[in-house]
């Protein structure tokens, strides 16, 4: 597909975007229900760590992160996700480094996400995003998992990214 | 009923207590499917202002909050569980109060919560518990609500509580 010359923009998440991801998301998600894992509370309370992506005023994608509260100079990477027309462009990865540079602003000298150890391509797109996979139990591929990490047969890779040493 | 003798504990909550919380919810709930709105970040980053109450070393209740990042100054309530037969005891106003104290000692000096305007018990213990209803919509019972807050047809009352004033 060709990109249209119009940039993309990326900006930091308002209450206003809430109704725009929920009404967009099933279907970007081929149609699973995903709503009920992105309330609205990320939209009013972690806008300082979560961005809307905006080409000629659609929604392009966005990412919904925060620094933890409990764990001091650790970042946790939520949800994101790219329009189906949008992927392949690199728009996932300036979503993170935009994650990045607000977590490093924030004090914070680590970064963690999980993802289902059947998502390879969340898996392959964390490794280049330079994360390291914790270690786990054995999974598919032998890709170490935490068994049972989200509920009963809900195994989840567990990713960890320092930050120190980039340049900021 | 009768009450058991053994007193309630409640603590800060702990990653480990995710699977017994998600375990029960949806009985708790009468069947709703309840899990995906807790996912398990927040028993990982927000353990200091959410709480796992206990009786005999059964969960008797927890409640999950946080201080809002990007609010400074706010705290704010996302779910409260308490067993079937654990209710009408005051574990709910427990629970709140532990919160309160939390959010306090982190700097809060409010406090903020919504539920479904259908929901008559939890509108009238957010009152009972020195909420205000915030301006809205005329609801059910002319209840204020912001229509549509937590998507399509999901109209929502807010709740705030000052926490200045309170005798520490």
């Amino acid at each position: 597909m060709t990109v249209p010359d119009s940039p993309v923009r990326i900006r930091p998440i308002r209450p206003s975007d809430y109704r725009s991801v929920i009404s967009v998301i099933d279907d970007w998600w081929g149609g699973r229900h995903m709503a009920d894992m992105l309330p609205r509370l990320f939209f009013e309370h972690f806008t300082d760590t979560s961005f809307a992506a905006e080409r000629d005023g659609e929604l392009a994608g966005f990412l919904v992160g925060f620094r933890s509260q409990s764990r001091p100079g650790e970042a946790y990477i939520h949800f994101v996700g790219v329009n189906p027309g949008e992927r392949g462009h690199g728009l996932g990865r300036q979503l993170y480094e935009c994650f990045f540079e607000a977590a490093r602003a924030g004090g914070c000298d680590r970064v963690r996400a999980v993802t289902s150890p059947v998502n390879r391509g969340s898996v392959a797109f964390h490794q280049r995003m330079g994360f390291d996979i914790e270690p786990g139990e054995a999974g598919p591929d032998g890709i170490a998992v935490a068994a049972g990490y989200d509920g009963e047969g809900q195994d989840r890779v567990r990713f960890v990214r320092r930050l120190a040493g980039d340049v900021p």
